[in-house]
């Protein structure tokens, strides 16, 4: 019986691509437990989908949905980026990882971190980059990532 | 005199975009200073020069040429993310910044990294990140950049 549930649990929280539905599943509210994020009109968000989804390939936002209360309880994205060095090759950028507060323990964000690291691999990328907290870094040393450099950053706003 | 001076010199180390002939001028030596960039055949670069051209505005590589030399001596790239986050705002990410060895001192790796800094706050951006070595951090700073969290990579090759 130990199989059947386990496979049903799998099942239960399969990662797949962003749908244009998953607004109204509370996508934005997910991001809000991340950074800022200001509550997203139907049509903005249909606007900045359709853009990214147009990227294909280039820029994948994948999300985990509680099947039974049909919420969006994690997340992240990864885009490509190409380059000249290491034979033109590309390098993978993961971005925006969060998981639900309510479902933490699950290994979702090791799903999500999988699926977009497996997405960079298929594409032809010869290496994945995130920038974490130093709180995170265990998590993703879990993952099988290393600290390389520093994040630098300069804000506008 | 020392105005005039200075005028030409501004004029000697302009920035501006990567250009199609600028493999000839010793682009992809400069990038071997920076990291593993293997030898790229006409076709190759051809290719991935239109491939990162086709991104317009989301994806610049500039570069400075010595125009004495009409070699180029300095190079950096941004490629901007869009984002839900922040009223779907948008991210600069700075890459492959490199002054040739023998044209240090003469503040052109602030002169690309400010291009990038800029193309990234007109189209919109809210910040503009980096990752760099424990060594380039001070540079970064005088750039105006601040220490934000820690890069991750996981490689495939």
């Amino acid at each position: 019986m130990q199989s059947i549930s386990c496979s049903d649990e799998e099942k239960k929280f399969q990662v797949r691509k962003l749908e244009i539905s998953d607004k109204s599943k509370g996508f934005i509210e997910l991001l809000q437990q991340l950074t800022v994020c200001d509550s997203v009109s139907d049509e903005e968000f249909r606007s900045r989908f359709e853009e990214i989804s147009s990227y294909g390939d280039n820029h994948v936002i994948c999300v985990i949905e509680d099947g039974s209360s049909q919420k969006i309880i994690a997340t992240g994205s990864v885009f490509i980026e190409r380059k000249f060095i290491r034979n033109c090759s590309k390098v993978g950028h993961i971005e925006d990882v969060v998981v639900d507060s309510n479902a933490r323990g699950m290994q979702l964000g090791k799903k999500i971190v999988e699926y977009l690291t497996d997405h960079a691999r298929s594409v032809g990328c010869y290496k994945v980059i995130l920038d974490c907290s130093a709180k995170n870094r265990a998590f993703y040393e879990k993952c099988g990532f290393e600290q390389k450099e520093f994040e630098m950053a300069k804000y506008f706003i």
